[in-house]
């Protein structure tokens, strides 16, 4: 059984999720909606990729030389599921106006409420729990990569009693121009909590965590320096053992290897191939895990341009019970070229 | 009593501390050694400073028509105490060259290891253990400004049972133009602790403290994250009366006052005219204090050029015994400018 | 005969012509209207500056604790002038709802089309052309410099056939958080020529100049590499001794005072205890200077928050016909403290 | 024939010049010379990519778990041609230690003096005068762009009166975290001409060029504004036809694909799939091309990470003799998958 796949929004997120899909064996990727016709556009047309949009813009694209295939209506009347990587907000209306009346099952982004969607969706957290739903909400980069970490340890059977959680963003990604900040450290909330914590919970439920976070001049990639104090003791050793054989949490090694900074990470994702310097795992720093009374702290860098490429595509099999979590998560990891050092894809 | 003071090393703080000693009637700056001639040389004359530089350095300093007072040797048997602002390490090797041969007293800064001095010094925390001693370490920008945060607690008779502090670290000062990073988050260090926590104990031995430090692109000032663990609740409303209440503590407003970044705490100390835009307090975001079991949440922006001025001045006040810990903190507080919110300079 | 000065639009601009107008003893600042309630407005009445508001402002105010002495109408009553130095494009509309109903002369800043006043302003350039006008345009901080530039030579007598300017602008200014880029040069804009050359001919309607411009991801100062192409020969030194005597032109040394970067510059202007690290001058950079052939070649720093300050002074006493321009220009520099190598305030 | 290249220096170009010969079907990579073992490293052997060290460094090595296939003296000894590819100033010295004694005729890069190779060299301007040489010096990524600007239009027989270019640098490559600027624009150098214009006649003497450079806190790539005057008219229009049909340039429209910044430009690349996001043409901006009076007046994008890259792989033809220079450029553009508009590669 093929899926067939719809993306609505093809930016930062949508434009790497519709090439995850085409690399999917039970997916099929039926076109992409775009607003505007710009050099992202042309270059889809050129992999391949079917363009559709708004039944206003197809003349814009027409007059720029980009061919649609159609508007995003016929595309949807096409497709099994859709994925909507829209602006913040936009995916809500989306759905009220399109997905609800057309019946369509829909994956939405993080940047959308909670309340969008039946389950808010981290693989390893709690594929069970989007099986068979028609709305699932994929969370964003950062509480993706705080759900992965915190699930590695309770997939082991550890038991945790806070997480406190700080998050030094990066201002904005690598294409948007126009967003700052240049010399500045933003206070992205000035409050405490920032939405992160609360957002993990939409996942985790039973997770007590706390999270501030502030915004740099930076475009690469979030770093969190994470706190975890568990019941009861737990050593270096151990953690780093949890953290080595959970898919999709990769280590670093600063003394060995020489990764430094998180430029360093992108760096080594350049050189091994991976399309646009894209990092899928969270990059723990395997020097930072330090073990203190029964407390870890390490730090991750989180890549917000690619981390939630893999959940969207195992979203997508648990929506339509195409098969259980291991196996989605182990399909995924393989076929996208993600690394796992122990691979282990049985935790459970 | 006017103490004689002498400055080797004249950059970022060197100039701070050389104008604040100017500001104090019980001192006299009779000095400042300087290694380049440039511009800071040249305005520091046109100041009416004396430079002073070493010996084989006079002819560049006459090339570049900057006048020279003498040299170090000179400057250094006619003052009282000489506070030493050189690079990391140099300090150490003034101690064994020139101020113990000459049985000077001196100051050193926060980049010299702790065995350089007698007593790590920050005058809330331990102005006392200052009083009479040859060797005077005023410790780094973060660690003042962790000590100062400590103490106000302390202080107010709370129990701190553990310190948490992610620093998030300016890349380098304004005028360093050579340093980065650019683009990039710096693991500094990748391990845990970074050595601010052990630092801050070489001020107050009894803390328990863990730090977890970043660099990022940014000259402004470091910012904290903190979690502070007590020994029983404490509520917000307690943690800000404590924080007003204490001397070269201040709080920032982001919700009424639209404090929101780094940036604007310094655009307000360039508004209210302070001299070149320095902010000598801890500059605490109200809106981030957050009180959470027996917890405190908060973040502090830290000025990296200018906080360990007052320390400075404190510093030689209590090696010279000029007089109490108090007097001398309000002393220089009232003219230097600092703010508190409710002026209570008899906390003790 | 003393000035009435009212400011409409109090943010990077407004603030500092309301601290240079406090300082003239041939003006009275009466107050300046302000939108929002923040931090500048509380450091603006804590100055003594009567803050005035909209209507529908001042219930937000008090709300926020910081006085109001009133409505922009009451303000527009009490003055003699107003300079605008709201946001691009409120200028004109404020012109057409209140200054001109009024019959209340203005001046506008370089946000403004051309057409918004009688002429565009830059004292070196067109002093006498604004005596008496009733609505004036300071030119923007990069026209400012380029006018200042060009009018060296041609005040010298020097004839110029061509100027092309390429201009790197900084991203945004310091306190300006949300605006980028952060890792980028933005064409800004990709078309030739930018809009600073056919501003520059708003001042010196017959000069032949070309402008590219790009923004980079700074806040400190604009940088313009530039070169004249004069009718005739220029030797380095006579282009020296030209800047030199010209008002508002200063020359910083990169070989002999170390000024390597525009850093260094504001370095400077912190360290000679300049108002907010301000540089009003054009800071051209002495070892760029560079005669070939018949052209001349430099760098200028432009500090676009201060640039236009003694711009707006100047051209209140002009449309109040208070003094002639030489006078002027030399009063205004005098007070705001404002350095010339070779003084020469009667170049005409 | 296949010719046996050896890489010494395996960082930035040395990585990137290394993938680039084993795709070549003329060429055979025997192996690398690195210094550190680092996660590069790992890297390299993970790809197949034969790693030779010093003598004293092989220890190193095997500690760090990276296989190492030789030292550097065994890889020269198995090889026809060198790529030097090590830091500013080394890449004399190795000439001098060991390709000449060992009589191995060897490729510099652009950070050499002139005066280590016999051409200077960039395959559009002097690919002939490389044939059969010894010592080749392949010009720095600045050089190399403008050396193929202005070879295209001496190409199709334009004369060139003089050359005004305008160097905006990135301060540092994405990886090298320690260099600055943060916040700051460097004169780089303060004198004019920066080193790059009499760097262009080394490969093109006949023209007159001056250039001025400054650095900012970018990582992606230079800008060059750059402006040329010619012996007569030349339309936009012959302008853009000349720029489409040359090799190594390639135009981006702003306007109708909104390519605004250069983030753009990489991010095209990103999504293209070149390797390590590439770019090795000029990135010329389309809309920026001007033509006014007899000048032509436009901005490039270079990317100092790869442009070179081309450039090395047909000097390797030019000084063994393989191919001319038409079939050479020709060869390596389809194979590193270059990109012109229309492709005319005998334009000669």
């Amino acid at each position: 059984m093929v899926i067939k796949v719809g993306i609505v929004g093809y930016g930062t997120i949508g434009k790497r999720v519709a090439d995850a899909v085409r690399k999917m064996d039970d997916m099929e990727l039926v076109g992409a909606v775009k607003q505007n016709p710009d050099y992202e556009g042309e270059v889809a047309v050129s992999k391949g990729i079917r363009l559709y949009t708004y039944e206003d813009k197809v003349g814009k694209f027409e007059k720029a030389g980009i061919k649609v295939s159609g508007t995003i209506n016929e595309l949807l009347r096409s497709i099994d599921v859709v994925i909507d990587a829209t602006p913040d907000g936009v995916g809500a209306e989306n759905k009220a106006k399109l997905y609800e009346p057309m019946k369509l099952k829909a994956i939405f982004q993080g940047g959308e409420e909670a309340e969008v969607a039946e389950v808010s969706f981290n693989a390893l957290a709690n594929y069970d729990m989007a099986v068979g739903k028609r709305f699932v909400r994929v969370v964003s980069c950062n509480t993706t990569a705080l759900s992965r970490l915190i699930s590695a340890f309770l997939i082991h059977g550890y038991r945790i009693r806070r997480v406190r959680a700080y998050i030094v963003r990066r201002g904005a990604d690598p294409r948007e121009f126009k967003k700052g900040p240049i010399n500045d450290v933003v206070f992205n909330p000035a409050t405490v909590p920032s939405h992160h914590g609360p957002d993990v919970m939409t996942v985790i439920p039973s997770v007590n965590i706390i999270t501030m976070a502030v915004a740099v001049p930076t475009t690469m990639m979030h770093l969190h320096m994470v706190n975890v104090e568990f019941d009861g003791q737990i050593s270096r050793g151990e953690a780093i053992k949890v953290l080595e054989e959970t898919p999709r949490i990769l280590l670093f090694n600063a003394s060995s290897k020489k990764f430094e900074s998180l430029a360093q990470v992108i760096e080594w994702a350049r050189d091994i191939g991976r399309p646009r310097g894209d990092v899928f795992e969270n990059a723990v720093i395997e020097d930072s895990i330090t073990a203190s009374q029964n407390e870890l702290f390490l730090m991750q860098g989180v890549h917000q341009e690619s981390i939630v490429v893999p959940e969207n595509i195992d979203a997508v099999r648990a929506m339509m019970g195409l098969t259980d979590k291991w196996s989605s998560i182990r399909k995924t990891d393989e076929v996208l070229g993600l690394i796992t050092t122990n691979k282990n894809y049985a935790l459970a």
